[in-house]
C-alpha cells in the first residue's frame, strides 16, 4: 500500500509542478445545495478583481485575507453558467474548476446550477442517448462534413423508426456548439426520460461552408474560430442542405416524410432554418426559429433569398403543425423579428411567438431548445 | 449588405466586450510554415513572465514594448503541444488561442505542429473514422458507463467485420483523454489511410469504476478531475472488463477472437492492460504496456492480481503475437518496468522493447500508439 501511495503523491507532484500550483488551493466554486455558488481566486498582488458570468454578471470581488479574493452569489437560476476572472483586467481562468466551455473564440469555465435536480441542462441518472461525430459527403459542395448526431436511448437495440430534428449553430458556432453551451444531449436524456419530449433523432450540421470542420478539427492547421467566413449567408449551406438530409436517411433509421421532420437554429441558424423550410415546403412540419438573424436585404445575393413572402405564403398553405418563434426583449435583432413577424400576421400567417428576458445569448436558446422539443412530433 | 457588416460588428463587439477584450490583440501562437513558433502575451503591469509547455519547457519570455511579452522557438518536433503563461507566478491563458485541452485538473492551451504535413497527430484531409459517446450496461457493476468507440472510415456503409483494439487511460483520465490529448482519431485516420495500420475499432473504456463517465458528465453534479478513486487498482476493473468485450462484440461487426484483438493503456491503463490479458490469455494476440505502472506489491488485494508470474507464462506459451513495452529513460517507473523485464527473462517470455526519451508524458504515449497500431492485425 504505501508504494502506492507514493505512486499516487509522485503523480499529483509532477502535474501540480508542471502547473506552478504550489500554493495551497482554494475551493471554487464552491455550490452548496440550497445553489448559493462562492467563487474565489488567488491574485495577491491585484488592485481589482472582478467575475465575469457570461452576459449575466460583471461584479468587483472582495478581497478575502492576504491572497483570497470571493463573491457569494445568491437566487441564481438552475441553468449553465459560464464564467471567469479579471485579475487587473486580465482575463485568468479559474484554475480550481476544471471544466471549460469556449463560446467562439473565449474559453471560459463552467458550471451547472441544479439546486433541486429538475434541470434539464444537469447530467442527470437517466438512460442516456448515443452522440456520434460523423463526416457525411455533400455532393453539393464537393467535399466530406463533419456534423454531431443525437441518437435517442435505445436506438442501438430498437429496430424502430424515429423522427429527426434538424439543429443548426449561430455565426461564429460550429457542429459542436449545441452539444457543448447547447447541452442537447442533457436536454433530450432528460426529457424523453420524464415523457415531455419524443426519442428523437437530433442532427447538428457545421454551417459554415468554408470548413470541413470545427476549427480544431480542421485540416489547415492552427486555424481559429471566427465569425468571419467568405460564404456567410450567401445562400449555398442552404442549397446544400438536401445532401444532409439524404445522408441521414441512408445512415439512420428515420421516418423520411414531413411530419417526422423538424428543423430550428439560433441566430443565423435561425436564418437558415427559416429559408431552408421556406425553400422546402413539402420537408418540415416543426419549424423553430430561435433569436433568428432575420434580414430582408438579402433578395438577389440567391435565389434562395427571392420571394421569401410568397414562399412563406405556400408553405403555410401546407400548415405546418408548428412555425416557432423565440426571442428575448433585449436582443439586438428584436426590431427584425417584430418587423418580420407583423408579415407574417398581415398574410395572417400562424406561428407561436414567444418572448422572454435578457437578449442574444445562450440561456435563452437551451431554454427555447427545451420548449421547442416538448412541441415535437406528438 | 452594410446591415449585414453591421451585424457582424454588433456580434464581434458583443462577444469582445462580455470578455473584456477591447485592446487590440496580438498573435499568437504564431506558427511559421518552417515550424517556428512565437508566443506573445499582454501582460503590461507584469514584473516576469515565463511560457510553460506542457513537460517540455519552462522559460522565461521577453517584454516588447510597453504591454507585451514574447518568445520564439526553432526546432520543435511535430507533434501536438500543450501551454500556458505564468504571469507574475499566475497561471494565464492564451487568449488568442481558443484550442484548450485538460490534462486531468489543468486546463491548457494546444496546437499542433506539422511542418512538412506529415505528423500522425495532425488533422490532414483523409478518409476520417467516426467518434461515438456511448453507453454501455456492466452487470459486473451494476450500471450503465460511458465509452468512447473509433470506428475506421468505411464503417458504416461496409458489411466487414472488423478487429477491435481495447485502449486504457491511466490515473486521472477518463474515457475522453485518448481521443483529446491522445490524438486516437487523428492517428488512426492518417495510419490507415496511408496503408500503415488495418482498419480497427479501437474502444476507450473508463478505467475508473467510481465514475459513471469523465467528471463533465457526472450525474453527481459539478465534481472535479481526480486522482483520487477510492477503487483505485483493486482488480475491480479487470473483473468487469468482460462486461465491456460482450458490450462491444454485440453491438459493432468485431471478429471476436484473440487474433483480432489487441489491449494496451498507458500508466495505470498498461497496469490494467498487463493483468486483463494475463488472466484471460485466451483474448488478446497483442498486447502494449505503455509507460506502465506495474507494481509488484499488490497479491492479495484480488486474485487478479495474484500469481502473475505463473500467469504470464500460461500466457506465453499461448503465443501472443506481440507483446509490447514502452517507457521513457527518465519515466520514474523506469525502475519498476526494468525489475518486470529482468522477471520476463528469467523465463525467456519474449517481448519487444522500446525505450525512449523524456519520462512520463503524453508525447511518449502520443509516439507509442503510433509504433504499436502500426504492428496489429497484420
Amino acid at each position: 500500500m504505501k508504494r502506492y501511495f507514493l505512486l499516487i503523491f509522485t503523480l499529483v507532484v509532477l502535474t501540480l509542478s508542471a502547473q506552478g500550483q504550489f500554493a495551497p488551493s482554494v475551493s471554487s466554486p464552491d455550490i452548496t445545495k440550497d445553489g448559493t455558488v462562492t467563487f474565489r481566486v488567488k491574485a495577491p498582488g491585484a488592485d481589482t478583481v472582478r467575475l465575469i458570468i457570461d452576459s449575466r454578471l460583471d461584479t468587483l470581488m472582495k478581497r478575502q485575507g492576504n491572497e483570497t479574493w470571493s463573491i457569494t452569489l445568491r437566487g441564481l437560476e438552475p441553468d449553465l453558467y459560464m464564467y471567469f476572472f479579471l485579475v487587473d483586467g486580465m482575463k485568468v481562468l479559474d484554475n480550481e474548476n476544471a471544466h471549460t466551455l469556449r463560446d467562439v473564440k473565449s474559453v471560459m469555465n463552467t458550471f451547472v446550477l441544479d439546486p433541486k435536480g429538475d434541470c434539464p441542462m444537469a447530467n442527470h441518472d437517466v438512460p442516456h442517448g448515443e452522440v456520434r461525430a460523423v463526416w457525411y459527403d455533400s455532393p453539393t459542395l464537393g467535399t466530406t462534413r463533419r456534423m454531431m448526431i443525437y441518437l435517442p436511448p435505445g436506438y442501438e437495440l430498437s429496430r424502430q423508426k424515429y423522427p429527426v430534428f434538424y439543429l443548426l449553430h449561430g455565426s461564429g458556432g460550429d457542429e459542436t456548439v449545441w452539444l457543448e453551451q447547447g447541452r442537447t444531449a442533457q436536454i433530450l436524456d432528460n426529457l424523453i426520460a420524464e415523457g415531455k419530449a419524443e426519442p428523437m433523432i437530433v442532427v447538428m450540421p457545421n454551417g459554415n461552408i468554408d470548413e470541413q470542420a470545427a476549427s480544431n478539427m480542421s485540416a489547415l492547421g492552427n486555424v481559429q474560430p471566427t465569425f468571419a467566413h467568405k460564404h456567410w449567408m450567401d445562400g449555398a449551406f442552404e442549397e446544400s442542405f438536401k445532401d444532409i438530409m439524404n445522408w441521414v436517411d441512408n445512415n439512420y433509421r428515420t421516418r423520411p416524410a414531413k411530419r417526422y421532420r423538424a428543423i430550428a437554429g439560433l441566430s443565423m441558424g435561425g436564418y437558415h432554418s427559416l429559408y431552408i423550410s421556406a425553400n422546402q415546403p413539402e420537408d418540415f412540419a416543426y419549424v423553430g426559429l430561435f433569436s433568428p438573424a432575420i434580414n430582408r436585404m438579402d433578395q438577389g445575393k440567391s435565389k434562395i433569398y427571392d420571394d421569401l413572402e410568397a414562399k412563406l405564403i405556400t408553405q403555410f398553405k401546407q400548415r405546418p403543425k408548428l412555425y416557432w418563434m423565440g426571442i428575448g426583449e433585449k436582443d439586438f435583432l428584436y426590431k427584425d423579428n417584430a418587423e418580420f413577424r407583423k408579415m407574417l400576421d398581415k398574410n395572417r400567417l400562424r406561428y407561436t411567438y414567444h418572448e422572454s428576458g435578457a437578449g442574444h445569448e445562450w440561456a435563452n436558446w437551451r431554454d427555447y431548445l427545451v420548449i421547442f422539443t416538448q412541441q415535437l412530433f406528438k
